[in-house]
């Protein structure tokens, strides 16, 4: 296709068009090595305009178009059809304003998370969205899937940070509100529509992010306890005991916390002994540091004292409070226990957990005795992640055994097998076992209406198109 | 339309079908009563399979449907096309679970908002959606409307506090997902879709709601401010000094505040003297009640301190905290004195409402000499509501050059002329001086996806469908 190669060049310039050879491997290849496919042409435009001729062009050709931003996506949503076209945002990576009068930032697609979250900083302001890969995530792909993270609990997913939105739609239209207002009922919320659609509506270009003030004082505690019926009494005591101010309640199962510090006792020490079946990472915020800690710790003697919780440790420095987010963050050792893998990320109600805990490992320990799971997430927001293994390579067939067996528990707690992950591909063959058969017809009405040729992102989700 | 009829009572029983002059007057005319029309049928179903089987008939027949509520739209949303058919959600009142453990309460479409509140204090929880309108608003209606209110600035809009979902579309079908999670990131979000839509994208019949820890605490004031930027600044301060407690900020120019406190004179002695260009009624709420009453009183004095704040009285109890929002909730007197009067409800990033309220106010005047305009509203969301008054009758084409002087501001200042109130009828004809023809366009991809025979509240938007 010498002429969609030559037109794309006219577009975005010869330097920013990569075909055959010329491609790099990461555009081949997801992150976690489980996708990959060859891309027809990789194009990286420097604007919204030419984002639209792109797609535009796309449209009139029946290409297919990927966008792709910081390529942490854990589920496969970002690798493109073979022969397609990756659209990369990574030049799109300007911060354009930082409105500490409105408390808005107006950003390019490509920013990096954390760059942006360093922007507000500095004007002592806070972008409240936090997650392990805040280094190469990029704002379109976090808004794309709607991410979420450890501070869900308090300040919401990315959809509840987005104020203004410009996206590109499957025949190259540019729809553009970048504005600042906090409220507006004005017609269909599109811009809702959008977030967390995976590329497959249309591709975000920039967007008005709501910002906070910036936390004057944090602090963190991991806790043991001895039941689930305890996890949640400590939970809604906590958000109301500190009037708000939780900002992460992450729960991890013994073995998880286990397994963890295990191997990472080598550079850290570990927090609280073994033993406990639940840990928690707890963690506030706040504006005024001597009042927040002292708060802080009236509160965590009340839940001693009480024996809600049965120990506790609360850091006193930053050093302190790294060291314990390290058991709930820094992963790769422990994990490395587990390999070769699989992960999950689902929600259910919060009292459904440990039904959907027992039957998520009977399950799979009746399809393989040798199977080892542990759970572990953002237990705040009822979101479960957990981590399978057989103790074998994982082939399809395995693959699709292990789902199974977790997302049928899923389904029993009328739970969802997508918390903030996405669908991707990899979830993609289980998407009607938590949707409706009347919910996937709508969806298909949606992407119909609004991408009817089916080029963004196409082959993600079959049942929707 | 005998038959019609006939088979309207087979599916709701005859007893709730209405038509010609058994027709109540509530259902023919609106809060307002600006909007009339002669219904052809009033419907009161008492389940979601009943609103489904009237709305298969409806579009079976291609008769128009409007929803029905709490009658307490402000903009005509809930006037049926003549003819058509009232489905009025009364009957569907049954708060069907509180659930403390996941947080959540799960109600049918025509529960009454304050039943709601009550339902969950009850449980030591609560719904945080609080709107003038409680005692008559239904959570249909408030979903259908995305409905804000005076905690926004804390706690966000309906569509935050809305879990699950359960809708009828326009061809009948039920769309169900009462869940509890408070993540689902699998496959498009199409409740945030129709949270909003004001009925013409499906009848919202049940919901599951988020609660939270019922406060136990409340502080609140009225202050005194010299200028718009010390307003900013005060909010800012409050906002991160009272470590995210702040749960109301509700400005007042100087003529609102006159202008209500006078009228109320006889009942309610006056907050604060006058003289001040602005004035806002502060609120926070907590949980340790002696704590933050220290805190809100160590907040306030710094901002006495600092000069932001030029006068300021703080309630001590529940009756004087009524005091205090009568000012901006007991508006009836007051607003008889600019009778007939426009009520307005605009949004803008909160830096430019200088700029908006001058320019509303010079356009106004320019039309109308005699004109007189105050300005409140929920400005810790950006949200103004206005009074316009020229000191006549209002004509169809005064309303419509009122409207535009005001709406000609809003768009200069690229904010939107629907913060929380919605579009309805009264402000379909400017849905696109703030909305571009690129969005207008997806809206009508939107609507004629979802309902391509424009049945459900047909006559609303006619630049969508």
């Amino acid at each position: 296709m010498q002429d969609l190669q030559d037109e794309l060049r006219a577009i975005v310039g010869a330097d920013q068009v990569f075909v055959g050879a010329d491609i790099d491997d990461r555009y081949k290849i997801d992150l976690t090595k489980k996708y990959a496919s060859q891309p027809g042409y990789v194009v990286r435009p420097a604007t919204a305009e030419q984002v639209s001729a792109v797609v535009k062009l796309a449209h009139a050709t029946g290409t297919p178009v990927t966008p792709l931003s910081g390529r942490t996506g854990l589920v496969g949503g970002g690798v493109v059809t073979d022969g397609g076209i990756v659209l990369s945002l990574e030049r799109m990576n300007r911060i354009l304003d930082v409105d500490i009068t409105s408390m808005t930032m107006t950003v390019e697609a490509g920013c990096i998370l954390q760059t942006v979250q360093e922007a507000a900083e500095a004007q002592n302001a806070f972008l409240p969205l936090d997650l392990g890969a805040r280094g190469s995530a990029m704002i379109g792909g976090v808004i794309a899937t709607n991410a979420g993270g450890n501070r869900v609990v308090r300040w919401g997913m990315m959809r509840d940070m987005v104020i203004g939105l410009e996206v590109v739609l499957a025949d190259g239209t540019i729809i553009s509100s970048l504005t600042k207002m906090l409220k507006d009922n004005a017609g269909y919320n599109w811009k809702h529509l959008l977030i967390g659609s995976e590329g497959t509506l249309g591709i975000v270009t920039r967007a008005v992010l709501r910002l906070r003030p910036f936390p004057a004082s944090s602090q963190t505690s991991i806790v043991a306890v001895n039941s689930f019926e305890d996890v949640i009494t400590l939970l809604r005591q906590l958000e109301s005991g500190l009037s708000g101010r939780l900002s992460s309640f992450e729960l991890m199962w013994g073995n998880f916390y286990q397994c963890i510090s295990e191997a990472n006792l080598p550079r850290r020490p570990r927090p609280l002994p073994l033993g406990s079946p639940f840990y928690a990472l707890v963690e506030a915020m706040g504006s005024n540091p001597a009042d927040d800690a002292a708060q802080f710790e009236r509160e965590m003697e009340k839940v001693m004292a009480s024996g809600l919780v049965t120990n506790a440790v609360i850091a006193t420095s930053e050093r302190e409070r790294q060291g314990l987010w390290a058991v709930r963050e820094e992963l790769e050792a422990g994990l490395a226990t587990y390999f070769p893998f699989l992960s999950y990320d689902v929600s259910m109600a919060l009292a459904e957990m440990p039904r959907f805990v027992d039957a998520a490992t009977a399950n799979l320990h009746r399809r393989y005795s040798n199977a080892r799971i542990m759970f572990y997430g953002h237990a705040g927001d009822g979101n479960l992640h957990a981590i399978a293994s057989i103790g074998e390579t994982l082939t399809p067939d395995i693959r699709i055994s292990i789902d199974s067996a977790i997302f049928e528990a899923v389904r029993e707690v009328g739970g969802s097998i997508a918390a903030e992950h996405g669908i991707g591909q990899s979830r993609a063959a289980f998407l009607s076992w938590t949707r409706s058969p009347e919910e996937l017809q709508l969806m298909r009405a949606i992407k119909a209406a609004l991408d009817p040729r089916n080029i963004l992102n196409p082959g993600k989700w079959p049942e929707i198109g």
